[in-house]
């Protein structure tokens, strides 16, 4: 699929019409839909869909289309977004000391699975620096302290907008954001080694080789300002027997961080992600 | 969702405009779709999609839908189908000696899984008949040996006739139907106790013992006149080591064939399914 | 493997030379070990190991095997079990109104997976009788509320006396059992309809839907006097999307809630399962 | 477990007395076993064993273990083959143009997951080199053509030979090794894109899409003279949808091909697997 596409995500009440209305305004600017997928959540009385139509043969030129479909939206009370295939986000990777999962993005971005840029990896530690030189990206080394935490998050933020970064992959990040952190720059998936909601917070393997359970996970998460509550993208699990000692589940959980951390991004990336709530709808 | 629904399940050439004609088909006639899912196959040019919206406030009648429809499908050269989500298909159970997806499908059933009526099991052996009449279903008896199989199935076609029977699920009936009796009953769901297309054929788990495989699967697929080479509705797994003997694997297999025939019939009887060529779409 | 059997699990801190002590007591009577599995807990400074060998030819006389092994056992600091795989635990099984757990215990059985038989059936309503009479097996209906739950530990435990019952399995029996009871009959199996220690208590699949999580899971455990922390016998998940609704987790639940179930009744009748602390071996 | 140890694997006919004679070979020497192993294969008349021991106050020096224990294993007609853990093996992976596999096994092997050097990279295409030059590792450009292939087999031969190479990983090498090769050097381990036995030889994904599978699967096993029919030693699988075009059963295989690839080769390092017949045990 070589040709550019747009895509809107749209959720609102639910009411008759809705999926003609939004059809009409695709085909009667000359668009091809080549995705459409509708999801109802009768319980909270909404409609949600993603639409994706090619841009080849669309009558709308682009910064049109978001003033004539939002004449469109507003009657219906509709919170819409408007993303083009071939706009390409610019990712920054947050690390401390693990390479494995930023190794994983990084061969994946390379081998052509995100449609992005990955101009800047941060970390509060030295150790990956050669990581980032190996593959020719900038490195800033932002030390975080419980003392220093504020005014780190302040360089955190200017050093984002310097890079026009859209958003944050905390990939195996051992801090926790502060919650103005989080309103300043909202656009941040996160994983967590295990399989929320059990094990909140730190040392999850751990836990949960004491609770001896049989199966561990992980989960990839947007942030918000309440510790490993936000909304989750993808989840996935490995299973694990008596044989496996903590240091066994930490080898296996890096494999299961590593896919279930590149999937969300993935789906961020095409779009495929509708947030409600505190709960996501993921159109694959 | 006790609202009573249409469904239209259509496929056809990719164009412009699909969405839009078929969405304002339903809006303009004062229906609200609930699920809209949509899929295109750009290799074969196709279109593809299934449409869910509430009878209640519709405004053409029952009777009149196919023939309206028929009047916009035609010019696009869509093959469709409609379905009405309270309609009760027919189903007739088909097994030989094993009791597994009997059992499952009969509690199934009764567990309200199935918005689906059965009255009738057909078996080439009797030892299932208790089970039937456990559960006051009637049970047919028809032996069937390579002489006597042409007068048989036609036995078995005057049965299904003379219940009504719209869906045949083979439930580990380990005889081979005829290219003939496909052809005058082609709704069949069959399971095939292995991960197709490995181990086509008789005694797939001794020949996945034999090979040593890890991970034993079952499938199932739409009867076709070619053996097991029909279009494969679902499929699942489950690991295997070398504790296991054959007997281990035909008892962990009995597991896979329950849940994986379960849900093909259960996604046939909710109209998710759209066959093409040798494919299915499953809109899940 | 017609032949009886006899299985030890033990439990022991490590030291040197166990293995071979133990196989010297089986070989020096002349048994052929046909199953040995070893493991080490290297935190907890334990060796823990089941072997099984076959009697035939072994020329301890089975009443003679235990005080003999004791002798070898003492000086080791070992806990032990020993079980004949030609012995039949009686099980009753424990409902409320949910019927799948039962019916697939009772098919099971029937198919000859579990070496056990299942005279009893107990449950707090009447509901589940007539599958209690499908399959000829005795129902107990003992009413359980707040004020009468003392008195009615007392007949229930009474009842599984005069059953011989060996276990008991919580088959979606949903109430509470006292510590109490737990104390006087300690061997039971429960089947937790989550992904423990996610969701503990009541109403998981409501709390899972809740927070959004994209895959459910279900636990059995062994019962003890703190609710749903027991030690884990078996636990497996499947997945779930925006589509499913609660009563679809519920649906997709049972489906697991029956095999982590089943298995775990299976390993424990095989006399698989060690417990140590608050955790199991299973040995597969 | 820093403490180097000891590793038999032993295949042998079944008779009494074997787990004791073993055992008091290495208690009799002091050795102190931590994992001990065993399965019969009934069928076969088998008995499969992997025993561990710590070396520290085993009282045979390591040259001595072997003769020692070939007094034993001699009588018994026992296959057997000796390890230590702490022996570093000399891993050489071979690849054609895909780097995934390469960059997975280059970070495990940083990581600490394998037990080895990896010190070569064979390869008949120059596109890797710079990953070989990232990581510090020899890459030697071997091209191979139907013509060439006997001479430039020979020299693959002598370059594993200069580097010492114990074990050959194919890592999406898409070339077929000679009978003659494979006689000359059988230690080679091969990742094939299916599910096997399912779409034997090239293009399995193309294959897998042309047949409409709902799942896709990865398999390591040891290779043998007959193209993708040697010893299975890991297979994995992953869903796949009417939504995944060949290139994303491509994309989603590769994460399936990393993994089991990894697992094989830890398995094989950690001397836990037995091959007999065309089949393997892995001690897990």
């Amino acid at each position: 699929m070589a040709n550019p596409t747009a895509i809107l995500l749209i959720s609102c009440p639910d009411q008759k019409g809705l999926v003609a209305k939004i059809a009409n305004f695709i085909y009667s600017n000359g668009g091809n839909i080549i995705h459409a997928d509708q999801h109802t959540d009768f319980a909270a009385g909404l409609f949600l869909t993603r639409l994706e139509w090619q841009l080849e043969g669309f009558n709308l030129p682009r910064d049109l289309i978001a003033p004539a479909f939002n004449a469109i939206a507003q009657p219906l009370k509709a919170k819409w977004e408007l993303h083009f295939s071939d706009s390409v986000p610019r990712i920054a990777i947050w690390v401390s000391k693990q390479d494995h999962c930023l190794y994983d993005l990084i061969w994946r971005y390379r081998a052509g699975e995100f449609a992005a840029e990955i101009p800047l990896i941060i970390s509060n530690h030295p150790n990956l620096k050669f990581v980032a030189e190996q593959f020719g990206i900038d490195y800033h080394h932002i030390p975080v302290t419980k003392d220093n935490k504020i005014e780190q998050e302040a360089k955190q933020l200017e050093v984002l907008r310097e890079y026009n970064i859209d958003l944050v992959v905390l990939a195996k990040y051992m801090q926790v954001l502060s919650a103005d952190f989080v309103n300043k720059f909202p656009q941040v998936i996160n994983i967590h080694h295990s399989f929320l909601p059990a094990f909140v917070g730190a040392n999850p393997y751990h836990k949960a080789f004491e609770r001896g359970v049989k199966i561990i996970g992980a989960t990839a998460h947007y942030i918000t300002s309440d510790l490993d509550a936000g909304p989750i993208i993808e989840q996935d699990v490995v299973r694990v027997s008596h044989r496996d000692e903590v240091e066994d589940l930490i080898r296996k959980g890096k494999d299961l961080e590593r896919v279930v951390l590149a999937r969300a991004v993935r789906s961020h990336l095409r779009s495929r992600i509708l947030v409600y709530g505190n709960r996501t709808v993921v159109f694959d």
